[in-house]
Parts: C-alpha cells; sequence; structure tokens
C-alpha cells in the first residue's frame, strides 16, 4: 500500500484518471493539479493549486506522458491554468522524490541533473512498450481497415522490424489471415519471424520484397522507406508508419507516387484512452511500491 | 472459358468492377448497362443502354448485390439513368437465361415464377456467406475499436451466433487476444465453441452471462438482446449487431440504458469493397463455368 505516501500529479490526459484510480486504490495522498475543470471527484484525492501544495511533503511526482515543454509546462487537458514545474520548487522537495514522465525532454533532463532529482521515463521501459503496442496494434489495424479496399485477411502485408511493436504487428496481422513478411536486421530477428512461421528478409534487400505489397507497416525509427524502395511498390499499397516521429518513410516522395502513407503518434491514447491509462497506471503503482518498500526496509 | 457467351450487367457499384474484371478474363462477351458515368474502359465490354441489347441473345443476366427494388428498378452507382428489368424484355431471353442477384426480392421472385427464368441469390449461397464473413469480421473490429475507449485485448466479448459469420468472429477476437464467450442455441455449436478453446453457453442463459460484457456481437437474426438482456449488461458496454435488418438488438432500450448499440448493414461492400467484389467474381465464374459445361455437355 501507499499509506501517507503523498504524490503529486501535474497535468495529464484522460490516461491520467486511470493513474488516480489505481494509486487511489493503494490509499495513496493524492493533490491533483490541473484538473479543475474534470467532471468526477475522487475519494482521497485533492483537487489543488500548485501553490497550495508544500514541496517539502511531496514523496512523488507524476507528470503527463508528454513530460513539458521546453519551458517546463504541462499538458492539462482538464485546465486552463498554465502549470510550470520549476527548478526552485523542486529543489524544495525532498533528495527521494522521484518524477514519473512518459518521456525525457532537454528541460526535463537539465532540471534532473540540476537538482539531482530522479526523472523515470515510462514510455522507455521495454515492459510499457510490449504492453503499449497492443493498442498500437489495434489502432494500425483500424487505420489500415479503414484506408483500403482490400480485407487484411490474405493481403500482402510487410512488417518492417521485429522489436517490441513489430512481433505484436507479426502475431495480430498474422492471426488475421494476412500474408506477412518480416523484414528486419538482426539474424535474431529472422529466426524470430521464422519461428512465428511468417517469412522474413533483411532490411538491406527491401526494394527486391516490395513489388507486390499492398500494406507496409513500419516501426523502425530510421529512414527505410526511401524514395529507392518506394519507386518498386505499387502505387495501390498503403503505408502505415508507426515508429516514432518523424518515422520512417520518406511521405514526401509516397505523395509524389501516389502511396498513401500516414504516421499517426500517440496511438494508444487516441484508440484506447482507458487501456493506455491503465497500462501506465498498473507500471506506475508497481514502481511506487517498489521505491517505497526499499525506503521502509532501509 | 465463357468465350462467345453474352453476359448482361445491370447496374451496381464498384464490387462489379472485380466482377467485369473477372469475366473479362474468361473471355465472356460482356454488355455493361449502367456504368456510362464509370471512368474506365474495358477491351472485350461495351458500355450500352437497355435498348441496344437483343435479349434473345442474352446468355445470363447479373444484377446488383441488391436485386431490384419492388418496380423492377436497379441500383446504379455509376449512372443517372433508370434501368428497369421488365416481364416482357426477359420473356424474350433464352429459357436457359439465369439471373443472378445478391438477394432475393418480392419482385424478383415474382417475375421468377411469371418467367420461368432461374435467380440464382449469391448471398443465400453458405459459400458467400462464408467468404463475406472475412470483411465483415473487419469491419467489426473496426467499428469496435472506433467506439471503445479500451483494447479488445483482454476484453470481455460476448458472440452471439456460432453460425458462418459467427464462427469468423470467435477466430478474430480470440487471435486478438479477446476474452470471448459464445452463445448459441445448438448443443453441436457448443462443442465447436469448446473445440475453439472459449467459453460457451446457451442462449436461454444469456441474461445470466452479460453482467461484465464490454462488447458483445450479435449475429442471429432474431431478438436475442431484449430488454431484460441489456438490463443486465453494463451501460459501458458496446454492442455491434451484424445480423440482417432489423438486427436481433432492442435498440431502444438500449438507447434509453445509454449502451452504444450500432447496426450497420453492408459491411463488407463499405470496408473493402474491393474483396467483396472479389468474392462475388469468384462465385460468379465459377457458376458460369459450370452451367455453361454442363449446356456443352448436354
Amino acid at each position: 500500500m501507499l499509506t501517507n505516501r503523498h504524490i503529486v500529479l501535474l497535468g495529464g490526459d484522460a490516461r491520467q484518471i486511470e493513474v488516480i484510480d489505481k494509486l487511489n486504490a493503494l490509499d495513496a495522498r493524492l493533490s491533483l493539479v490541473g484538473f479543475d475543470q474534470l467532471n468526477r471527484n475522487f475519494n482521497g484525492a485533492m483537487k489543488v493549486n500548485m501553490e497550495e501544495i508544500r514541496p517539502r511533503e511531496v514523496d512523488s511526482l507524476i507528470l503527463p506522458v508528454s513530460g513539458t515543454n521546453k519551458d517546463g509546462f504541462v499538458e492539462t487537458t482538464f485546465s486552463n491554468q498554465p502549470i510550470q514545474l520549476t527548478k526552485d520548487w523542486l529543489e524544495e522537495t525532498p533528495e527521494y522524490c522521484t518524477i514519473y514522465s512518459g518521456i525525457s525532454t532537454p528541460y526535463l533532463d537539465k532540471l534532473s541533473s540540476d537538482t539531482n532529482r530522479a526523472v523515470v521515463k515510462l514510455f522507455e521501459r521495454d515492459d510499457v512498450a510490449i504492453f503499449n503496442s497492443i493498442p498500437t496494434v489495434e489502432g494500425t489495424i483500424m487505420m489500415v481497415i479503414q484506408h483500403t479496399d482490400i480485407t487484411i485477411h490474405h493481403a500482402n502485408v510487410i512488417i518492417l522490424g521485429l522489436g517490441r511493436t513489430g512481433m505484436s504487428l507479426v502475431r495480430a496481422f498474422s492471426a488475421l489471415g494476412a500474408h506477412v513478411k518480416v523484414g528486419a536486421r538482426r539474424p535474431e530477428h529472422l529466426a524470430r519471424a521464422f519461428e512465428m512461421g511468417v517469412e522474413a528478409f533483411y532490411i538491406k534487400d527491401l526494394e527486391k520484397q516490395v513489388h507486390d505489397t499492398e500494406i507496409c507497416i513500419n516501426t523502425i525509427p530510421a529512414m527505410v522507406l526511401t524514395s529507392r524502395v518506394l519507386s518498386n511498390m505499387p502505387a495501390s499499397s498503403f503505408i502505415m508508419d508507426v515508429a516514432s516521429l518523424p518515422g520512417g518513410t520518406d511521405f514526401l516522395y509516397a505523395k509524389k507516387r501516389g502511396i498513401k502513407a500516414i504516421i499517426t503518434p500517440g496511438l494508444p491514447g487516441l484508440v484506447a484512452p482507458k487501456t493506455a491509462g491503465r497500462i501506465i497506471a498498473k507500471v506506475l503503482a508497481d514502481l511506487l511500491l517498489e521505491k517505497f518498500a526499499e525506503e521502509s526496509e532501509q
């Protein structure tokens, strides 16, 4: 349990509601900054302003998935008030006060080194990336069905990358009856693709593999779908890029060639905000429980 | 091959383009009525008016999926000209001239018995229903992802009916990681659900099964999701009814209770017109080849 642990949430979107529910259930003392317009109240969680919080009493700080912008302000779906995390404020927190963010930002990194407070980047964790691959896959399935005039079933699908998201994509698209081919760089990924019963090839041979591609899904955050590759692909094919921005597709060339290519960051929050929130809530709860259990032991 | 067989297409939508391509490849002589606005020409297929066709030279007649309306007019996506199939016209065709339609209509049934010309209803065929279940499943997946804030993965999903579409739904939703329960009437369907590794129950017990349902998909064309059943279902659940109109859901009561319930007829043509067209084209080609092979033998 997190009884008497004071945890402050600074801003965020609908996903944070799952976090609040989860930490509430663990009996934490919650202060919610940037939730004044949220049409719901929580037993044991107080909606407050930044000024009402005494930093010295903060055991942990939870930021939105996006962290802060370059000036330290956080995103607030449920408030119009600007909320800023400053060095002065953070320095007044106890030294063990950890900051939890989805991703790191230059501002956060600097704050962390200036104040010597730990910043945990949830989305860099393997478990979170794997959990998040589930709604990412469903968002991809939705986009592919919307943007093609054929079924996924029996379509020629190429999936680039067999990492945390690639593996989930291969499993789902194979299960829906697609003819899946995987392009990857590492020999162990080709071996895994073979074990999973799908065809595999080295990324360097990509341009020889795309002549009959109907759907191409990229997970590799590097330029892989180059103009050279795209020029070998049918103009009727559809590209869904789920790699981190800016993706791995030459979007300008794709457009020129008439190939529909889409990149949509943040699919989990878009297609399944509740599930995406639960993923963050579960991992956060585990981390906080572990942190405070260790402290009690010391 | 269908060399020298004169086949007339009367109206229809994008799906008929696949039919034209397929019959063209089999060397049929094609007359296309109601395609004047289609921005594409076909070698070996003539765009004509109804008046330009000599019914005596027509070997087979292909109607749109929807057949005719109550006055004998057919749907035409690619024309503004009204096209009517009349008794007088049909009586002039050779006796062996078969009419192919997606579904039967009272007008068509009467025409068939008045003129003694066979009407083949493609969508009543088991093979077509099974092929069509594939795009129906993908349309359902798309709708479910769009209309829920959770993932299909790990959701509590009830599928009603284990017929031609039900079985495809069970396979796809299980493969995506849902917790699938099947409600059916026939003991052999419960046995099959068990074999497929999912839970199964008798439809008569439905109201006891829905208290934790998050997604419910109905394929049974009879009132099964009654107000009594719906009153036991969480208000946050989502119902997708894919049974033939009017479906099997008390939509009025669902709305009253705040349960989102949707019925969308014609999912295959909506989400995958090309695949849906190919399904029709393949079955039509098989039927025509068989028909004319038999005639040649006689």
